[in-house]
């Protein structure tokens, strides 16, 4: 089950890198390498920061697999998956809350402390993304649209709280998926946006 | 003393990539990103690169806290910090100085060559920065203005040359850090620049 | 031999990158550093995905003394060596061929297997150029233009096939090193690129 999202996740992220990369009008290659990078990026920078080297997916290639398909998909299919916008959206919620939880438990894997754990597990969920803007020369969406990687903190601090319940982690983790993803589609339907930084200074 | 020093620099660092990110105009999260990344972009990827893993924050929380609270300063002073700008130079100058004494003992550490400490010096104390202004889509401006890190290049070199001396590294440390805020301020005050780089050709 | 193609390579590499840098009118300090991770951006991102660290420059700081004499090459020559521009692509194809097979090599040597091994040559050949335009704010060429990551690819698919006919080392990788540099030569006289990302949609 946990393995079947994974692959969705990955999948979902690389058709939303493809699409972006394609929008840009890069070429074939581009598009790939969009793909890649926004699907295993986040886990990328992750495993190098922790030390978990060679990178996750260089000692499992069914993530190349699955990105080459997400990537024929995006090519063959762009202007109707454009038109899918709303199940692009789920299956991209999908990612975002498993990812988040993958980041969580290599960090605890690797012994670090909580506030590092939530980090990785938003790091994990979000940065792809943010290496797709970099690479597309725009100023990361992440920082500047919609409650997102704030789910992730908030999904990670609620792990952590249930784990002093002393939950198993089989318990826990779907609530913390489905916790991450019931609230993006609440947060997409109803509009919510974080406040600019300069909220607080604009009412001096 | 040292570590009120560090504590002093990762703040600044953070305040001033929190800034720059409220001037952009990102939301709450973003700013915390940037403010993050800013403080602590050189020295991740200072300790990637020598293999140091975990990377040093992982392992010590405490900067996150400090980040933190550079975060929530920034938010609700901002306006305020914006006119504080040579307070902020002296304090930025100050982090400059001792990131760039925290990269050349890492190298050190690790057994590294002189050059490859120097350069491991100026990374720490000035990748944050581009890091920051690549995720805000600028051209890092390290790149464009000032003498910057060609200070952190001078006092790297200076502090290999006092060691060849015999002084002890006790000496050598203020010795260097003062060396590099003072000419810092100097540079500031009277305006000095790099020549462009295609000033010889110019010439022809 | 071989030696001599990666110093080649890599005083290509930096004298590309360090006009990329004049062009945008960055200052000296920013057109070493351009000039240094355009040479060695590659290589460096790839021994940190494998976990190679101290990262290979590192330890052999001939590569700094290399890319010093690309960067005062390219400050005193800049306008004539952008009148030059058909050597320079010479050069810079000698460099795509070698770094590939270096890339290909550390992947071996780290038992990973072919496909990573691929994508950690082309990694090695075009990463330096990706970081470059990113650093000077552009959507990296390697994604717009040109067949240009395409040979590596092929040519490390050429490299397995290879090894499956039993042939040594020796002998299959200046075949390779040829096959990418011929056909780069062929693509830029007959003006070869790949279609944009959006072909197979338009054609619905």
């Amino acid at each position: 089950m946990f393995e079947l999202l994974d692959v969705t996740g990955t999948l979902v992220f690389a058709i939303s890198g493809a699409l972006t990369a394609i929008y840009k009008k890069l070429d074939l290659f581009g598009v790939y390498c969009i793909a890649f990078v926004t699907a295993l990026g986040g886990g990328t920078v992750r495993d190098v920061m922790i030390g978990r080297t060679p990178v996750g997916w260089m000692l499992d290639i069914d993530y190349i697999y699955i990105i080459t398909v997400g990537f024929l998909l995006s090519i063959v299919f762009n202007r109707y998956l454009e038109r899918l916008r709303i199940s692009m959206l789920l299956f991209d919620t999908i990612g975002l809350g498993v990812f988040t939880l993958i980041g969580l438990e290599k960090g605890i894997e690797f012994g670090l402390s909580p506030v590092v754990c939530v980090i990785l597990g938003t790091l994990t969920a979000t940065f792809g993304g943010v290496i797709r803007d970099i690479l597309c020369n725009e100023i990361p969406v992440l920082f500047r649209k919609e409650i997102y990687a704030t789910l992730c903190i908030a999904g990670g601090i609620l792990f952590f709280f249930l784990q002093q319940l002393q939950l198993s982690d089989d318990v826990i983790s779907p609530i913390v998926a489905i916790f991450i993803i019931a609230f993006r589609l609440i947060a997409f339907k109803y509009n919510w946006s974080l406040p600019i930084g300069s909220v607080f200074a604009k009412k001096e």
